[in-house]
């Protein structure tokens, strides 16, 4: 069984599931392992780090899987050289997250791989198609990591009118199960990215107290901030904020930035050990409101295959709703 | 044509579209419309203005509609007694929003309605099913008016999963179309209810330059703030915030709510007169994410019947997208 859309038959694949490139957790392991089972894994290049990113994909290379890369854009602007290193082995698709894809678009294109945008307001997802996006991926603030604040369900809708189906949209935060599956595509969206549900698997490349923190945490608690991205000295651009669990790190300095900032030699320094050390009491777990969701830490190709069978059965038996006139 | 679900049975209602009681918006005229079209008509008791409430309830009754009257808890509770004129008028329903059910419950239920409770995250939803809420409603952080911080697409299925179906679900916040209804269908939803999208209707009881604002906005054009309510002198209770149409008062005073506080003498003059004369430069058009959906002003009859019927060309439809395997 598989769910055919727009998306599918664009980067061909199965399932209109697709790897939310998380900085470093969305490794070479856990891309392969969605693309292997039908959706299309992007590897987390992040902030670029380059040996990292050379790591990763030549433990790819040899697989021969079709796999995307994806870029924190406004990152990828300071070291322009990575785009060339990751064209170089073929991506199926790079996708651009976060700042302006102009001054990278065309040498996507020009060396065969589809450009995916993921975007957070209708005027970013404009900005995208004019730049020649193929895919936008329409991001809701209820997202894991950085994001902006547009909620998910009226985003999705407004962006395909906007396009009026030139190219199709993919929907991203607070997705983690078939009933959102099938939710996208009924609001007009041609499929799903999943972050924090693929970050809770066997194969991610996360800690294991942080995967078990997932798994407990109901969706009420998390909070988008920029207490992290303070701590960790790595400002974003405006009007980016990152969503991440509550700890008593963030309990500790939300609404306080300021505050953060004048103790930040010294703060920068403890998250620092802490992240280092595994400390989930100050280091950020980086996850979105579906945590709710996410009982359990399976294999990711378990997730693609529930997500599908649930998301068949529910638009299956969607017509056994409508009830006809008598007359 | 209607669409079947545990929310029309419980409510004796064709469709299983609600109207959101926005506080003087939903008047009797709005109401019985919504409920003569197959919903269900909510009235806007909002802060409880006693004259304006008993008017409408005194145009609603011999129409003999199915209708519901809805409060805002926290200020329901300074002016009790306003709940007993109400349940006078037998209301099919009763609904509570922001704030402690609890010391409502048992009244409205003994009076033979049935208690809607809009909650805005798990914590709150649970509370209200241990008041005996007979449907809850999950508002997301994208819907018009007053509300919280949790995004709709994970909202819904988390409190779905949580209420384990002893109670029904409906889902609110950014939801203008039969999109939005197949959506929170697919999320395991019961029903929809709708604010903004009723607001831009013939009927509302609201300024025509407040509709054409509705019509004319996109999605991107809307703030949670919390400076209307400072400049109406009408300070809400943590953690609720108004989402409202960006205009130039806010976006003046928004991130500089203490320097309004300052001049709140002047301002919060201004406000008034501008609320008066229907200068929306300065006064709020009170409205959600969903105003990117919103492109006319029909009549609330033409809302429901094309909710449902784009609703059910989806559910009638999605079966076509699942392709069995070969083999
Ligand atoms: C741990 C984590 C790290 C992330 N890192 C990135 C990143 O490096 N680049 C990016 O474009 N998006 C990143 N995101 C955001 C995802 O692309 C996506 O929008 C988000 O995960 C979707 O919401 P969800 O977590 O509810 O599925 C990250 C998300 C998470 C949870
Ligand atoms: C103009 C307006 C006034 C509102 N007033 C109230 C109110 O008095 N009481 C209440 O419970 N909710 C009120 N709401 C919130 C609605 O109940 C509902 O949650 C919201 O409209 C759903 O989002 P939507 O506007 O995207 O449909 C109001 C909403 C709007 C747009």
């Amino acid at each position: 069984m598989s769910i055919a859309t727009a998306v599918t038959s664009l980067l061909g694949i199965r399932h209109p599931i697709l790897l939310a490139p998380m900085d470093l957790v969305a490794d070479a392991r856990l891309t392969e392992a969605v693309s292997a089972a039908g959706g299309l894994g992007i590897l987390g290049g992040g902030y670029g780090d380059e040996a990292w990113l050379r790591r990763e994909l030549d433990l790819l290379q040899p697989t021969g899987t079709r796999f995307g890369v994806g870029f924190i854009t406004w990152s990828l602007a300071k070291n322009p050289h990575l785009l060339d290193l990751v064209l170089e082995r073929k991506p199926a698709a790079v996708m651009l997250s976060f700042g302006d894809p102009a001054p990278f678009s065309e040498k996507i294109k020009k060396a065969g791989s589809i450009l995916i945008c993921q975007v957070q307001s209708l005027a970013s997802a404009k900005e995208a198609l004019a730049c020649g996006a193929d895919i936008l991926v329409a991001q809701g603030t209820e997202g894991g990591g950085h994001g902006a604040s547009r909620g998910l369900f009226s985003l999705v809708p407004e962006i395909v009118d906007a396009l009026d189906a030139t190219i199709p949209v993919v929907a991203a935060g607070g997705i983690a199960d078939g009933r959102g599956l099938a939710a996208a595509l009924s609001l007009g969206a041609s499929g799903v990215l999943m972050g924090t549900r693929f970050y809770a698997t066997q194969e991610a490349a996360g800690k294991d107290a942080a995967k078990a923190r997932i798994q407990t945490a109901n969706g009420d608690e998390t909070l988008r901030s920029i207490v992290f991205d303070i701590s960790r000295r790595n400002v974003w651009p405006a009007p980016f904020t990152g969503r991440c669990l509550r700890n008593a790190h963030l309990d500790r300095w939300y609404g306080r930035e300021v505050e953060l900032l004048r103790h930040l030699d010294e703060e920068s320094g403890k998250y620092a050990n802490a992240r280092a050390a595994g400390d989930f009491d100050i280091a950020a777990v980086i996850a979105g409101e579906c945590v709710g969701l996410v009982q359990d830490i399976p294999t990711a190709q378990e997730v693609v295959e529930r997500t599908v069978r649930v998301a068949s059965a529910i638009l299956a038996n969607g017509s056994q709703r409508i009830q006809l006139d008598p007359d």
